[in-house]
C-alpha cells in the first residue's frame, strides 16, 4: 500500500510559504513482528514548528530537508503485530506527516476514546493544554484578585490560560487579532476584557483602561512590541511567563526592542521561559485536573478543523496570519474500526 | 552649632555632574527630650542613588530638589537625650548627607564596634554584602561545577558575589574595566577568569574562551551590550540575576537592544530583578554567615575610601567612571569618644 507524505522541501527565510513543503508518495510493505500500521486521524499544526524549520539549535532538533515534517498526531491502529496494541486502538505520538505510518510502537501513548473527542488529545488534553496549565500555575502563580494579561489569547494555549486564570479568581484581559475573537473571549470564555491589537490605535492606552490595577501576570505567546506595552504596566513582583514569541518566529535577524531589564529590576519582576516538557513530572496532576474541568464544563474548548491531509501546509501557514480561533487541527480521516 | 549639608540642586539629564549638588550650612539648635545628635563617620555612595535623582517612580522614592541627599551612614552619638542610646554609641541608618544630624532615633541600628571595622557595615556587612548574598543564593542558586559570570565584578557587590560563588564550587568569571581590577579579581579574590571589557575587542570571543561550558548563572550589575554577549552563551535552565544596570542609569531615553525573550524561551531560563529589601526576612541568616566568612578570612574585602565630606559628590560621580575597586565610601570624621 501507499502513504502520502509531506516533506520539508527547503528552509524558509522569514515567513514560510507553500514552496517550503513537498508532497510525495511512498510504498509501505508488510508488517514485521513488533510493528503496527497507523492511519492518521488528526494532525496538529503548532507555532513552535516554525522554529524546527530553521537549521539552528533550539529546544527541539530541526527538521531535515527532504524528510517528513513531524508533530502531534492522533492515529488509529489498522494492522498490528505488536503485543502492546490491537487493531482499533487509538494512539497519539510525535509522528511524521503521513496518511499511513509504520511504527514499532515506541513513543506512542494510548488514548481512551470515551474520555473526550479524539482531537482533544492534541489540544486541551495534550501539549497546548499542559502548556497553559504548567506555565500559568507553576510560573505565573496567579492569586485571587490579581490581573492576568494573555497575548495570543484566542489560540490553543491562550484560551486555556484565560479560563484557568478566571477559575483562580483573577481579572483576565486577552489580546487577539479580530473583533470576532475578542467577542468570543468575552462572551464565551468569560474574559473580563479583550483588546484587538490590529485595530486598536493606542495599545498602551487600551491596556491601561483594561488593567486599572496594573498587571501581575503576563502570559506571553506573541512577543514583540505588544509585550513592550504590557511591561510598562507591570506591578511590583509581577511574573512574565514567556511561552511563545510567534511575532518573532519569522524574523530573519535578531529582533531588537526596548530593554526589559530596567523594568524587571525596579519592580522585582520574574521572567521565565519554558517548554512544556520541563514540567513532565507534573503532567499527571495537570492532565487529571484538565480532564475534570472539561468534563464538568468548567473549561470551554474550541477547535479550528481544516479538512484533508493535502491542506496541512495551508493550515500551518494560517497560524502566522492569525486565522485560527482555538486549536488548529487537520482532520485526515474518520476512525474506521469501532471496537 | 552648625552642620554642613549637601542638597540636590537640580535633577541631572544623563550623566550627573558637580552642578547637581549644592553645599550649605544649617544651624542645629539644642536637643529636645528623645533626640540625639549624630556625627557622621562614614558615608556610603552607591550606584542606585542615581535613580533617586530622577523624578520617576522606582523602588525607592526620588530625592527632592533643595533637600539633602540621603543614604547609608555610620555615625557616632555625640549628644543624647534618648533612652535607647548613649553618648559614644555607633549607629547606622539611612540618613541625610550632613556632618551632624539631629535624630529622634527612628530607623537607626546599633553597631557593635568590636565586630569589624566600622565602615564594613556600609559594605560587606551592609546593603552591598546582603545584596550579593541574597541575589546570588536565592535567585542564582549556583551549584557546584556551574559557571557564574559577574559583571561589575570589582565593585562592592561583585567582589562578594564572586567569592561566594567560588565557595560554592563554581567556575567564576568576572568582568571589570581596568587591568588592575582584573588582576585583583584573579590574584586576590580567586576568580578563575577576568575580562577587561574596555580593552577587549571581541567580548563574545573572550567570554566563550572564559566559559567553555557556557553560563549557568549571570549576576548582572551593569546591563547593556555586555549582557547581550553573555545571553548568547546561556545554558539550558540558566538564571540571570538582574541586580543593577549601571550602564543604563544615565540614559535619557529608554535603551534598546536585542530582545532577550527568544533566548529565555528556547533555553528555559529565568531572569529576575530584585532589591535587597525583598529578602528582609532572611537578612538574619545572611548577615550571620557573612560575618563568619569575614572573620575566618574566607571573604576578602576591599574599600575605596575618599577623605572629607566635601568630596562626597566627586566620590559619587566616580562610580560611573569605574574608578572604584570594592566598596566606595567617604570618611567624614574619626570616632571622637572611645567608650
Amino acid at each position: 500500500m501507499k502513504t502520502k507524505r509531506i516533506l520539508l522541501n527547503s528552509r524558509p527565510q522569514g515567513m514560510p510559504d507553500e514552496s517550503n513543503f513537498e508532497f510525495d508518495e511512498q510504498e509501505i510493505s508488510g508488517l514485521e513482528e513488533g510493528q503496527l500500521l497507523l492511519k492518521s486521524l488528526y494532525i496538529s499544526v503548532d507555532p513552535y514548528m516554525r522554529g524546527r524549520m530553521n537549521d539552528t539549535r533550539s529546544y527541539v532538533p530541526p527538521y531535515k530537508v527532504n524528510e517528513p515534517i513531524t508533530g502531534g498526531i492522533v492515529a488509529e491502529v489498522v494492522e498490528c503485530r505488536n503485543k502492546k496494541y490491537k487493531k482499533g486502538d487509538v494512539v497519539m505520538g510525535n509522528l511524521p506527516w503521513q496518511t499511513f505510518i509504520l511504527s514499532d510502537g515506541n513513543g506512542l501513548t494510548s488514548i481512551d476514546p470515551d474520555l473526550a473527542p479524539l482531537s482533544y488529545h492534541l489540544g486541551i488534553l495534550g501539549m497546548p493544554g499542559l502548556t497553559a496549565y504548567c506555565g500559568l500555575l507553576f510560573i505565573g502563580e496567579p492569586k485571587e484578585g490579581e490581573t492576568v494579561v494573555v497575548s495570543g489569547a484566542a489560540g490553543a494555549v491562550g484560551t486555556v490560560v484565560g479560563q484557568i486564570a478566571k477559575q483562580k479568581g483573577c481579572r483576565v484581559v486577552g489580546i487577539a487579532g479580530t473583533d470576532e475573537k475578542v467577542a468570543y473571549l468575552k462572551n464565551e470564555l468569560g474574559f473580563d476584557e479583550g483588546i484587538n491589537y490590529k485595530t486598536t490605535s493606542n495599545i498602551k492606552e487600551a491596556l491601561e483602561k483594561a488593567c486599572p490595577d496594573g498587571v501581575d501576570v503576563y502570559f506571553d505567546n506573541v512577543g514583540g512590541s505588544f509585550s513592550d506595552a504590557v511591561y510598562t504596566l507591570l506591578n511590583k513582583y509581577a511574573r512574565i511567563v514567556v511561552c511563545g514569541q510567534i511575532a518573532l518566529y519569522n524574523s530573519t535577524s535578531r529582533p531588537t526592542g526596548p530593554r526589559v531589564e530596567p523594568i524587571l529590576l525596579t519592580k522585582s519582576c520574574l521572567m521565565k521561559g519554558f517548554i512544556v516538557s520541563d514540567y513532565a513530572d507534573r503532567f499527571g496532576e495537570a492532565a487529571k485536573e484538565l480532564v475534570s474541568w472539561v468534563k464538568t464544563g468548567k473549561l470551554q474548548y474550541e477547535e479550528s478543523i481544516t479538512d484533508g491531509f493535502d491542506n496541512l501546509p495551508e493550515a500551518f501557514l494560517g497560524l502566522f496570519k492569525g486565522e485560527n480561533t482555538g486549536k488548529q487541527l487537520v482532520k485526515v480521516a474518520d476512525r474506521s474500526i469501532q471496537v
